[in-house]
């Protein structure tokens, strides 16, 4: 139970000069004196005369190695695991989580956040649905012939899986796409719920059964080793039905078996028993991995998961933020904190190869180039999700962290404000950046490493130590920057609550040539735009007259 | 499984052209031409030539009943329910959700949003923690008088419960705040694990025994009838120690017992084991409600809750939108939903008294109030939860709902936009204003109302019918306008990238005295504050000197 007073009346009482806090400053003047504690840990809280604490976190990727080192991920063979303890991270914030209205992503984006998968160590990266589009295949052959053939001093190197139908010339595509990484992967699926079967596919049992495995043979037959098939709206799935179409998709060659709860309807125990049955009564399923896909349109996909692998399942499909179409997917960040903090307790001995430290780095460059929001309060990555708001829960804070915090801030890459980790200024060289910037995740060409390089220097000029997350803001600055065609030399406005609002603006072409036009508007905004449109649209309309022209 | 191609090859095919489909009509006229297709149903899908679809759904409270209405809510005793499937809904938006960091909410929200929860049927209302401050206590006195009295044709009125820590100055400020309902509750809590007894009360387990079972007399003796308590951080409580104290409480005339998850570190089956325990080994626990309370750190909230009531809790803890301290708590919409969709077929018939057409709208105003933002894929109430992006999953939704949706989205009060539901046009009068507002939850008064009917008009005069979206931002911008004290009469601003911004600017007092200054700064928003500054500071001086000079 949360128990607490927002605007407590003891928050000025003595007992907050607790011995574990050394430091303590008065450093303002505003009308709003506030004051600053520093505790032994570096924790900065501020107390302001409303009464309010606020406990502040800085991102870092630099943190000393928490006190449990993941344990030693298995070498991989595709359909075996050697440690029976080990869960597979399958990450599909590429493509089930680029299907989240609103998100679409740039080659460039994608590499950088593939990029970010392999940091965390995540054992697939399903990097898009080739077939789809000619960019999204472009993206996804890019991704395995570079983050696919990164192979680290252990011995890791991500899968680079790439979706596909169940038809012959989306698995070719898909193939075309990945066959250049170390451990390419194929991932094809069909419908197998009889709502799906009658109204969506109109195809009877045996029809699917015979595509699913003609499929899967045509996929190993292409030299494919590591083929994953799925039974779409498994959950909704005739029980009897699904263990014959996966028995047989078995002998056809799949290697990874995963189970979608499509439209997120199951209850964790429901999820857990469906995991448990197909384990029980699929011929030949000692020869596979298991693996989970749950939807979140109740709320339960992240303790569906669980319940998944608590029942047998080994690889278990997540997204960044738990992004994806509708209520998103179980999100990677809290699988991975559930069955770090409660694998050894409650999971039998669960566990994963996620560097943790890297969590927040990714989630918050997901966030940044799909645009999907996390909410406050999302757990553990959540900007609320480490803030302590009430009198009550602070002075636990202050006491004991263990009171109100079952994991810390660092095992996830949060670091605390005004920390060791702040580490660039005004002195630092290209090269300090250059390093910076890969470490969190970022690749920056030469051309756009000089651009930021200078506009650090601004910064750091102002600023006496740049942090992580001002660099952070110079990259999306940096690499949101589209092509110019236009560019803007000079602008003049009048405006005010008079009206006629008056815009002058000058512009250069591609070639270099001025134009400037003026015009009124029904606000300053709108007069600037009007003013840019007479000088674009007067172009296009040449440029077109030319063109007819010279036909 | 998410499947679907984003830029779907086959999105401009034949097949979309389903017999499902009988008006299809082009209706733009832009360069990115569009299709508007209606369904039977109403559902309007833009199709762009950009190959993506959007199904999109506007606000309404009026939409038909759902063809399953509510089971019968069993009449109200505090520590029994007639009906043993009943499960009583505890909303704390108002109390735990409040505590989120950044949300504060006036009393008149705090008000509003207890009407809401009211219309939502919800059994009780945690309203506030009325020692914490005298405004607390006065929203919490105000809940109780008005909402708390409202008795529907039904009986219903719902339970006004205020918090308390284990004291008697807390207790008896709850039930000054409270008795005024007709069913007050008192809610007193104290922490009963090991870490909290050690590091925040300094407390032996046998004092805080004795501290529990005399508050909890106390609040009876004071004449309340209706007391909970919560044993604080129970999910990491020694076991026996939590039979003792709750077999203490219950003696004492405790009526319903809540076990929190206070830091959210529990699974599923760990809770659902932690409810069950209690129930079969707490003395006298046949004569109180169980209840649950589980915060999110873990994401696992919602499961946590329905694990709980799965096993015999009777009473959940839930606030709207999953809002409340670090990663907030089980929410009202996923758990009731949950229960609604799968009650029957997984829960053993468990049912809620709730009326899921207002979530939506409760949804909305709890966002818009605590300006806590959901994330676009929240389960049930987040922008996308009805959205469907691909292809493939478009092509069901066209072909049958049911291959992608689980639930309707009329269910929870969400209606297809540009349907029935918009009534209002520029031909509506004062009262039709009202009423709606009314539907929506919003009770204004009669000033309010006027300024709001004016602006209503100014927007039917331009929009040929009145959505109520536009209704909710009218009344947003109507309820949270602050008192004048200075009034901007008259602003005119040059500014552009020559620099020299500048900026003049004539205000008004609060005695209606006329005042001009001129300023330039960095930009025009600078420049404008600045000569809003000189202004008033000029004001704050001349009145600081008139105050000292005649003392």
């Amino acid at each position: 139970m949360e128990s607490s007073i927002l605007k407590s009346p003891n928050l000025s009482s003595p007992s907050f000069g607790v011995p574990s806090i050394p430091a303590l400053s008065s450093s303002s003047t505003s009308p709003f004196s506030s004051l600053h504690l520093r505790s032994q840990n570096h924790r900065t809280i501020s107390l302001t005369t409303a009464g309010k604490f606020r406990v502040s976190y800085s991102l870092s990727a630099s943190s000393p190695l928490p006190p449990h080192a993941p344990r030693r991920r298995p070498n991989y063979i595709p359909n075996r695991i050697s440690d029976p303890n080990y869960v597979r991270i399958f990450d599909t914030t590429l493509r089930d989580g680029e299907q989240s209205p609103g998100a679409t992503l740039t080659s460039k984006e994608k590499l950088d956040i593939a990029r970010q998968l392999a940091k965390l160590g995540v054992d697939i990266i399903e990097a898009g649905f080739p077939a789809a589009s000619k960019d999204d295949f472009e993206a996804v052959k890019t991704i395995a012939e570079t983050v696919g053939n990164t192979v680290d001093e252990n011995g890791y190197v991500p899968v680079i899986c790439g979706l596909s139908r169940c038809n012959k010339k989306d698995i070719e595509t898909a193939w075309e796409a990945v066959k250049y990484a170390k451990r390419p992967r194929i991932h094809t699926f069909i419908a197998t719920s009889d709502i799906h079967l009658k109204y969506k596919l109109k195809k009877s049992k045996e029809e699917v059964i015979e595509i699913a495995r003609n499929m899967v043979r045509f996929a190993r037959s292409l030299g494919c080793e590591d083929v994953e098939f799925s039974p779409e709206d498994a959950g909704r799935s005739e029980r009897e039905y699904l263990y014959e179409i996966l028995g047989e998709v078995i002998k056809a060659g799949a290697t990874t078996l995963n189970i979608p709860d499509t439209v997120g309807i199951t209850l964790p125990s429901e999820f857990g028993q469906l995991i448990a049955d197909i384990k029980a009564n699929t011929p030949g399923i000692q020869n596979v991995i298991i693996s989970t896909h749950c939807q979140n349109d109740l709320g339960l996909s992240t303790a569906n998961t669980l319940s998944g692998a608590h029942s047998g399942a080994r690889q278990v499909e997540v997204t960044i933020n738990g992004i994806g179409e509708r209520a998103g997917n179980a999100s990677l960040e809290e699988v991975v904190m559930a069955i770090k903090c409660r694998g050894d307790h409650v999971l039998g001995g669960l566990f994963t190869g996620i560097d943790t430290r890297h969590i927040v780095m990714t989630s918050k460059m997901v966030e940044e180039y799909t645009g999907m929001q996390t909410q406050p309060h999302k757990a553990i990555v959540g900007a609320n999700a480490f803030a302590h708001e009430s009198g009550i829960h602070q002075d636990g804070m202050l006491k004991h962290k263990g009171t109100y915090e079952i994991m810390s801030p660092e095992e996830i890459g949060l670091e605390r404000s005004n920390d060791a980790g702040i580490v660039l200024g005004k002195l630092s060289g290209r090269h300090a950046l250059k390093d910076r910037l890969n470490e969190l995740g970022y690749v920056l060409d030469d051309g756009q490493l000089s651009n930021l390089f200078w506009r650090f220097k601004a910064v750091a000029e102002q600023k006496k130590r740049v942090t992580d997350a001002d660099l952070i803001a110079l990259v999306s600055d940096e690499v949101f920057q589209p092509e110019a065609v236009w560019k803007l030399l000079d602008m003049q406005i009048t405006c005010g609550t008079l009206g006629l609002s008056t815009s002058t603006v000058k512009l250069a072409d591609s070639d270099g040539k001025e134009h400037v036009a003026c015009s009124v508007g029904t606000g300053p905004v709108d007069a600037a735009y009007k003013a840019v449109d007479l000088i674009v649209k007067l172009c296009i309309y040449r440029n077109l007259r030319l063109c007819l022209s010279t036909r």
